[in-house]
């Protein structure tokens, strides 16, 4: 992936899609990293059919929306972060407010639900009805039945640059469907779930945040391309170095999806799955949506076409009978 | 600091010695890391008048003690942590049990206490009145005169290496003295306040959690060992990096002090601070109490002398007047 670009977005998830689409258009326009990536992570908070983000998102093993979301600027170092919170319309509106602060800059729980309303946050209830369904089924099916219920944990991130060379990066999850109560993933995790550097590179993670954090997907993909690697290298071998880690350390692996971007808009991509999808743009490619397939060690990556477009919105929007 | 080992423990502060004398003998004795770094940190979370970890700690802006902690199983990467958690005696014992998950093995606040209590660890008002006297001083000094109250910050971080070759690290505190509700510093955050891999070494981190996330240091400490530096090299270089890093870029850095060691239970100690302690016992090193000082960027150490632990000692004990 070597593109001569003076900006580029990328994000995970064909949800981030529009996010992206946007985020492209205010990065083109020499809007700054931190403003078009917080605008991206927001406009998949807002949208009610991706349910593992922000309002629509899936709830806990309780029913209740717990999300997490955090906020870098490459340039400054700075983040921002919160974990476990309720009822918040847009927790990287939070995270971002929280990285200008230079102490209590990660909350979590109460604590952080109480600044956030004392700070004129939106409050909003975020179980949609279709989410409540999705819950009810799978708890009908799991749960009630006494089998373990764990599955989806699709974390949107998306990491930008701005025509003067700064980097961000946003994350922004509901986290494990039907986790417990207080349980937090990668997502708002330094290091695991997003890292930037503006004079490197930044990266940012999805998948089951437990393994992610054994091994700092992120902060090592920044590394890796510090000591000159390309993204795509990075990303490839930094991820099926944690997975074969994993595998011989802790006797498996959970599903691990990264991307990233250097300080010259080239991207990588790396996945363990086989259904990862990715929305990007630089001034070379208008905003798009990619899938991945592995093979072996490598990441092999084509453009969704429109008949997996189309199949996609049709699957998020379809009924849900509890 | 090069020493033929086949067992070590090391660990941040004059606060770890009893735990530190106490997991030596454990680890003489052949016992497991784990076992060692997890008894360790609850000497620590049970002595009253250590102020910045479990029973005795100081409290958070409203009074309240909120607790972090964390345990990292080198061998299996196993991470088990807990963040902002109240009435909890050993969050150190409810972090080693949810290292033994696979998922929901990082949790937070209410939901983190629910589930400790339904588990049945041992609930305990950590507030002494000791530690209540400290904040209505600190308050009266402080937030009353509408003055910034953040000071103290001091972890505990236990390395444990046993005569299996196996690393662990624990970490335990109740975070910035005077921090808002809710607030997390690096201490539970893999990457940032610790990180274990019995193949290469292990690091924790002790100073200003917001800083510390920015650079993942434990987990860059590891990195440097793994590519081939000695502990203290990686130590001193990735302290020292990250400082002139955040100076430049974020325009200032708080305290940052760190210990690691690696497989063959080599230690190294690093500070930007001036006075900074550190614990350490090993097959030639009868547990000590050692201090630091800042040289440029080099780190010097010498044994603490009986007149300073007497000082100590008649410190941490002296009465506090409101």
């Amino acid at each position: 992936m070597t593109l001569s670009a003076n900006w580029g977005v990328i994000a995970t998830w064909r949800m981030a899609w529009e996010g992206v689409s946007e985020a492209a258009n205010l990065l083109q326009a020499n809007k700054a990293a931190g403003e078009a990536a917080i605008h991206a992570v927001k406009c998949v908070e807002d949208y009610p059919f991706y349910k593992s983000v922000g309002f629509g998102g899936l709830p806990n093993e309780r029913g209740e929306v717990e999300l997490d979301a955090a906020f870098m600027d490459g340039t400054s170092l700075a983040i921002g972060a919160v974990a476990g919170v309720r009822n918040i319309a847009n927790p990287i509106l939070v995270a971002q407010a929280l990285s200008r602060e230079r102490f209590n800059s990660f909350m979590v729980g109460g604590g952080a639900e109480e600044w956030a309303q004392a700070q004129g946050f939106e409050r909003k209830e975020m179980l949609t009805e279709r989410a409540r369904n999705h819950y009810l089924k799978r708890k009908r099916e799991t749960l009630d039945r006494g089998l373990s219920p764990y599955t989806g944990h699709d974390t949107v991130g998306v990491i930008t640059l701005d025509t003067q060379q700064n980097l961000c990066v946003g994350t922004s999850t509901s986290g494990l469907f039907m986790k417990r109560p207080g349980r937090v993933g990668d997502s708002p995790v330094s290091g695991s779930g997003f890292y930037a550097d503006s004079q490197i590179g930044a990266a940012t993670a999805t998948g089951l945040g437990e393994d992610l954090m054994k091994g700092c997907i992120s902060y090592e993909i920044v590394s890796r391309m510090g000591r000159g690697m390309s993204p795509q290298q990075a990303a490839e071998s930094a991820v099926y170095d944690l997975e074969t880690r994993l595998i011989s350390r802790f006797g498996r692996a959970g599903d691990l999806s990264v991307v990233c971007m250097n300080a010259r808009g080239e991207y990588g991509v790396a996945t363990t799955i086989d259904n990862f999808s990715f929305s990007v743009a630089t001034p070379s490619q208008p905003a798009a949506v990619f899938l991945t397939a592995r093979d072996g060690k490598h990441t092999l990556i084509r453009p969704a076409d429109s008949a997996w477009l189309e199949a996609y919105q049709q699957r998020i929007t379809a009924e849900v009978i509890q």
